[in-house]
């Protein structure tokens, strides 16, 4: 049997998040199951790296699904990027030895939240970017983004209440690019809980318009406790970027 | 009386075009007159440097209008951001010598049409690109932009039949720019004929795809005959780019 290993880019905009919930067929990895079931006449699965929330965008997510079918990859690939919807891409298709999963073999994650800085209304990337007119301080949100990155127990930065599995994860790396009116937030990290990213972000952006301190993250983290972080900023500025396997 | 000039950037999707047209009110034009009549309680009228067609894109329209108001361009620069829609930008707002019009004082424009090209779907930029999936001999290209440049009768390039005024057009420059997988082809002229840019690009596109030679053009501007020129190429492809006065 084959493992086929596909990276995705996606404009979430329109769907409920990538995984299938119950009857909501709008959803990334329900349209790629009906594409591939079709195109190879079997009931596939496609296993993702993980969900993305309502929404949220991809550059590169990575799912993975098994066939028997004995189509060339280069087939595949102009099967799926005709049939995909406007607002999916195929990036890339490749095969794998058929132990790889795309969950359980990612070592870690990059998700980009972006913000648009400034007066004007973003007319060409406004549902790609969380706007924000008033001036952030830099130099505060990168203190505070040291003091968040490493491995630490993100229950205040997880939307769930009752959690059931550990919600230590370890933060490697957070960054800041400015490309324009665009300022780029970055986070590394060996995985993510849900909404994690947007209540980070959300978090430093509070900390930019000076309504949190950048030094309180510590009792924010210590504290466990979600009422105690930031807003969960909205899901049209946030992309997973990249999936990375050893 | 004032004159206020604005520069204007759109996303010209959900719009008929810039020009109200009798009971259409989905224009750019109609949008801004409602909001700056209500904001001046005037029966404001928005003269534009011309009109762009339905579907097509602005990053620097320039408008003006006359007001008996007071109101410091700064607040009215605040008014006029707090209620345009999300896809319409107010870029720049100056005051105006009083006998300022933006059509009649224009010297010349520019255009670009952009090509995403290659196999994958433009999902962030879909809305503001025309995909080109076979490769493009930009060469030709570029041959045949060398003979369109110039002062011509661009009937060929005009959609309309019937013409009451002069074709003559002195298109000055067409340059071509690759950024990432998206062709910018830019046009400037004194001035543009109804839908001339999108029949220039689609004809330079038909030229990249080997379907007409590069050599060909002069004889297609002599015949005066729309007829002999390439395809319409779809409105999401084109940006206004900038208006040039004195």
């Amino acid at each position: 049997m084959r493992n086929i290993k596909l990276t995705i880019a996606y404009d979430g905009t329109r769907y409920n998040g990538w995984q299938k919930q119950g009857n909501t067929t709008n959803t990334i990895q329900g349209k790629l199951e009906t594409l591939l079931s079709r195109m190879t006449d079997e009931a596939i699965e496609v296993h993702g790296s993980g969900r993305t929330d309502a929404g949220v965008h991809a550059y590169g997510q990575v799912a993975n699904f098994h066939t028997y079918s004995d189509l060339p990859l280069k087939s595949m690939a102009l099967y799926i990027r005709q049939y995909l919807p406007e607002d999916i891409d195929l990036v890339d298709i490749i095969e794998m030895d058929e132990r790889f999963h795309s969950r359980l073999n990612a070592k870690s994650k990059c998700y980009t939240y972006r913000i648009f800085l400034g007066e004007h209304n973003p007319v060409f990337e406004r549902k790609y970017v969380y706007v924000v007119k008033e001036a952030l301080n830099l130099e505060a949100m990168k203190i505070a983004s040291r003091l968040l990155t490493g491995e630490h127990d993100f229950t205040s930065f997880h939307q769930k209440k009752r959690m059931k599995r550990s919600a230590v994860r370890n933060l490697s790396n957070i960054s800041f690019e400015q490309k324009g009116s665009v300022l780029e937030i970055s986070f590394e990290a060996n995985g993510f809980l849900q909404s994690m990213v947007r209540i980070l972000a959300g978090t430093l952006i509070e900390v930019g318009l000076g309504k949190r301190e950048p030094l309180s993250m510590t009792a924010v983290i210590t504290a466990q406790n979600r009422e105690l972080a930031g807003f969960t900023a909205p899901a049209k500025g946030l992309f997973l970027v990249q999936v990375t396997y050893t």
